[in-house]
């Protein structure tokens, strides 16, 4: 069924807010076998609106528009879609009801513009918005099928999961499935053409790379008749990406290498702890937005001034002085500092130069020493993350970070 | 002048990527004077591509397009727009000489299909890739204009700004100018209800609010036949915002609330340090994200576990035992603990219950403590920030280092 997603708000036109319900139900419908071919965006004026549906309905057999669903004067999209499809509208009691009671509770007044929202297509199923007060509606005619889903993503996201994904089920006839295999080490090029042959050859599953901040995902999709037949399909593919990629996968469906580490640790019960200069406290934010990371991680100290270094985890004047702050020495003492401070299994450390100044000849804005005390090891990796213009501060930071957590999987790994 | 956003590219439409091209390209050109009217987006199929391009051509006088310029079979967009448009392909031998230093300098090896990238209509501007293979361009052809631009972001954004908006300058008359007011402490519909007046009846400039991670801002964008025409009418509506909204303004045209606070420590001469549980790391990574911020920021410790809130922080056992972790006199002993190691002119703490377990009815999830060492002063602020049900962990500690950040600028701006 071939799809469309139409979006309807002046403030995506002008750049202020990034269309991202487009890119959550494409996915969602993707992955439920729908077709998306299109995608488009209007503004909330009657004459250019108009024409948009309808063009719309002329290529697509599903069309799920988000927002101008609002009770004021410019919200007409309902409108237009019900006369696109030559529907009437009239108004819902149920709506009118979840409306007052909505006004009741936050102690607010209803206007007679708010019972606009009560308006909908007949014969379409009413979609309840538990999250705002503007509902959608799922109706077919003629072949077409609407979807009108409000704005705010916050509403429309769980109403698509749970109530159009059910009513759009009698429109599809196969599942589909995918993993994502973790890659972190590795960029996505290099992993292109490791996999070329399998990217390239394969029909079901499809495989697909996809970066993200530093990490990079091989997305493994298959299809099938039922939900295992898919995943079956799914899971051989994973297996042969793995074993083709070696070390540099991490995890399979993991959300991002922080979760992958913090699930390691408490299956294996050891503590981590963390000493950061240049990452200003990014790991231990990493680390802690982990639900369940109290268990593994207590202790974490940022030392942004050398004085703090000496201070907070004992690195000596001397090291500084001789070697320097970004320095393996310093990595190394501020790893072994945390790590006596907090007892823990492994301690890390991160001390470099983010930029933008900071940088010389010697010492590049991108130098980053990771630091690493587990065991009777320790040790400091050197990183050179700065070499592309393109990379910034915030980018140096987040690379710096992956690549501890990174180390710090492959050491628990051995423990 | 009319403009239509056409992205091209299946991983937009199967939701793998999120369409962030056609909002930096919305804002760019919206700052310039044209009304961008439609996104649209198609993948690379010739038939809906080329049916998609002559159906923006009917509807826009400029429209600019990204992706589809690889060197791949599949990349067919140049050749489409050049047919839409009339325009006969020649090898513009300046690309070729482009993508032969490239590859030699890459060490690669460039195939027949590279020299595809250098085919372009002719009577276009040329526009070259600083980070790719795939040179964009602009042309003008009986009243429409069209630009091509690649698709990954890197190699687009230059090419608009350095290359395009230039060339698009004879298509202008007027030039617009926007400020942003930076509010924090008071949700968008009360924003928006203190400016009701303002934002209905103001034509120019015009004024929109804008949320983003609980912060929000108004947006003030003047239309003047000068830039300083446009200035001067923003400015003085940016006053009337600021003296209407009292002290939830923290500033004007901040990229966020922690680039407000080390600017004003650096102004004076103010230090600062943190002792952070519940958001482990999240405030001294914020501030450390501000280059510069070294200036004013030395000391912070993240105390997730207790044993690092007493060895650390010297918070005191009894303290814990009797008020429990999250609590205000155990806030205020990590403020205390910290400003006493480092010295610094104002300490932050952060104590509480970030969920998505932990809770109970009397310390419910979202249940935060701000500590706050300053002058002679000491004090703790209760948070409550999960009272909405779509309040997840990441958003709790977002707020919670909002809320910190904000009331140090209120405690600096004091000093």
């Amino acid at each position: 069924m071939i799809a469309e997603i139409l979006c309807i708000g002046t403030e995506i036109l002008i750049g202020d807010i990034v269309n991202t319900n487009a890119t959550y139900i494409s996915k969602r419908l993707s992955e439920h076998g729908f077709d998306v071919l299109y995608h488009s965006v209007c503004g909330d004026n009657k004459i250019r609106l108009e024409e948009t549906i309808k063009h719309a309905l002329t290529r697509c057999d599903l069309l799920v528009t988000t927002g101008g669903l609002g009770p004021t004067y410019d919200d007409i999209s309902m409108e237009l879609c019900a006369k696109a499809l030559g529907l009437n509208m009239y108004t819902d009691e149920r709506v009118v009801k979840q409306l007052e009671g909505y006004f009741s509770k936050t102690g607010r007044v209803m206007t007679g513009n708010n019972l606009k929202q009560a308006l909908v297509p007949e014969g379409a199923a009413v979609l309840m918005n538990d999250f705002g007060t503007a509902p959608g509606i799922a109706v077919e005619k003629d072949g077409k099928v609407l979807v009108m889903l409000p704005g705010p993503p916050r509403e429309m996201k769980p109403m698509l999961d749970n109530q159009v994904l059910p009513f759009l089920s009698k429109y599809t006839d196969h599942v589909l499935f995918s993993s994502n295999v973790n890659i972190f080490g590795r960029g996505e090029s290099s992993v292109e053409e490791k996999l070329y042959d399998l990217m390239t050859t394969s029909k079901n599953p499809t495989l697909a790379p996809y970066v993200n901040d530093g990490e990079v995902r091989v997305r493994v999709t298959g299809s099938g008749k039922t939900e295992n037949e898919a995943k079956e399909i799914v899971a051989k593919t994973v297996e042969l990406v793995k074993s083709t990629l070696g070390k540099v996968v991490y995890d399979v469906d993991s959300k991002s290498v922080e979760h992958s580490l913090v699930k390691l640790l408490i299956e294996k019960k050891k503590t981590i702890s963390t000493c950061e200069s240049c990452t200003g406290g990014l790991v231990s934010a990493a680390l802690t937005e982990v639900p369940g990371s109290s268990e593994v991680f207590g202790f974490g100290i940022c030392t942004y001034a050398n004085e703090a270094k000496m201070k907070l985890v004992g690195v000596k004047e001397e090291t500084l002085e001789t070697f320097g702050s970004v320095s393996e020495q310093t990595a190394i003492e501020m790893a072994e500092g945390i790590r006596r401070l907090s007892g823990s299994d492994i301690a890390l450390s991160l001390t470099g130069i983010a930029g933008p100044g900071g940088g010389s000849e010697e010492k590049p804005v991108g130098l980053v020493y990771l630091g690493v005390s587990v065991g009777q090891k320790k040790y400091a990796k050197k990183m050179l993350l700065g070499q592309h213009a393109t990379r910034d501060r915030e980018y140096i930071r987040k690379l710096a970070v992956k690549n501890a957590l990174k180390t710090a999987i492959e050491e628990v790994m051995e423990l």
